[in-house]
């Protein structure tokens, strides 16, 4: 199981009100600190290299790396991690919160798209039809769960387990989860951020650098609601399966009726709903 | 009370699945489309006007005009609604998913900070300290709340308020929600959307329409945690209280101190917990 990251939490002292009255008490939260994502690559004549920040997202510290590298795979700016040739953190006060990838090639979206993806957020287009053509064309997996039949007993224990290995969460009650699953239960690290999509994008860039993309065969388990934004982090790394606590989002679910993925709501208390895909539900 | 936008709801068929057996049935989601807030405003001769997309965030489609108008503001690209000549929606098959916000001038922000903007979600720098500069160099109003004395009693009964407000919620369970409260209790609409930031930046528009900013001895109630981006807002609008049902970030905590407001956490089950400003709690 994870270990907390001592820089994901802060002890601070407060005030704590009910009908008895008032008590000074220590509390932790989760911290939130900005990353920047910095992006370098070769010119043509490779004399020189370009410098792009892609993005700053505000994120719990920890697992900078992974984060980066999946949020530059689910953002369809980099294909595969053999194009990265080194992450290292720029010398100078804020070295914590810069993180620099060194590409060996130009980025797979060019220039333009790389400015465009910037505002549009993880979205690709003006309306939702547009958005999802957009992830058909970024996404270089098919989403492959054949074989994967997931148990329904499996599948309502996942909070539990999820809870297990939510070490910051434990003490916050401020941060997202994220993990993956296979029928026999969670099968990876639980990857924590107060940003849903930032621990999806850490448990991605984790296994980018593993070589264990695509994730065929194995369900993405997440503590809060999935929009339209994990679903398209999910499809792009070829994953089968989104399972989340909360609700999905309309968008959310067409995306993974178009991406022949299984979407499954409101896992807890024993129960979940099935939003798309239920044939891989055993 | 509001009434939900009825295109912000949508019902599908799911199953659902618990230790009787699979069940057939009807489930209402929340809506979640992208939404353009495009620009434009004359050039320095008249001759022409520039047009820029500021942003896509992705909504629950409803008071798109307020969230146009509270994203800019609150972003620091409009100081006032006197800047803003009208808003439309362009003709086309997108029209519902773009917003056209005509101002009478140059942004406040220039062309450069702009595209820095458009990037940084929110955050204004590299650290959280920068950040917080960064806020205190863009708002407008000081934050005023020396009158606002708000009762522990009321401030405990503003969820179950909220959640009466909260249309879209009862039927999906999925999107979040805001509204102003002042020591009586809930004094605005509740604005929700499936994006918490869209949820404030629809009801911090709203007002900025109605001509009733800043928001000085008021306090803005949301449904989730909060996040720097939350306290950033309601900084922004002049409000002295951010309380929220969920859990503070550390940067949240950190903001809502230099700014001299009240910031509560963890609002349910009659008691709370106050991170920053205990004063103004009576």
């Amino acid at each position: 199981m994870n270990k907390p990251d001592p820089a994901a939490v802060v002890t601070i002292p407060i005030k704590k009100i009910d009908h008895t009255g008032i008590n000074s008490a220590d509390d932790v939260v989760a911290v939130e600190e900005p990353l920047a994502i910095r992006l370098t690559w070769p010119q043509l004549d490779k004399a020189k290299h370009v410098i792009r920040d892609i993005a700053v997202t505000m994120r719990t510290p920890g697992h900078d790396e992974e984060l980066a590298l999946g949020f530059l795979f689910t953002e369809g700016i980099i294909l595969s991690a053999d194009q990265v040739v080194q992450v290292t953190r720029p010398a100078g006060d804020d070295a914590n919160n810069i993180v620099l990838v060194e590409l060996n090639d130009v980025p797979a979206l060019t220039t333009d798209q790389l400015g465009r993806n910037f505002f549009i957020t993880s979205s690709c287009g003006i309306c939702g039809k547009a958005s999802i053509d957009a992830i058909r064309t970024h996404a270089q997996f098919d989403v492959r769960g054949d074989e994967f039949m997931m148990p329904a007993e499996v599948l309502a224990t996942l909070p539990k387990l999820l809870a297990t290995g939510q070490e910051t969460f434990a003490g916050t009650g401020s941060v997202h989860a994220a993990a993956l699953f296979s029928p026999a239960g969670l099968c990876s690290e639980v990857y924590e951020d107060v940003g849903r999509h930032n621990a999806v994008d850490k448990l991605i860039g984790a296994n980018l650098c593993a070589g264990r993309l695509p994730l065929w065969n194995m369900g993405l388990f997440v503590s809060g609601r999935s929009s339209f934004e994990l679903v398209q982090k999910a499809r792009m790394a070829g994953c089968a399966m989104l399972a989340a606590v909360g609700a999905p989002s309309s968008l959310a679910v067409e995306l993974a009726w178009e991406s022949d993925m299984t979407l499954v709501g409101f896992v807890r208390d024993g129960r979940f709903n099935v939003y798309a895909g239920p044939a891989r539900i055993a």
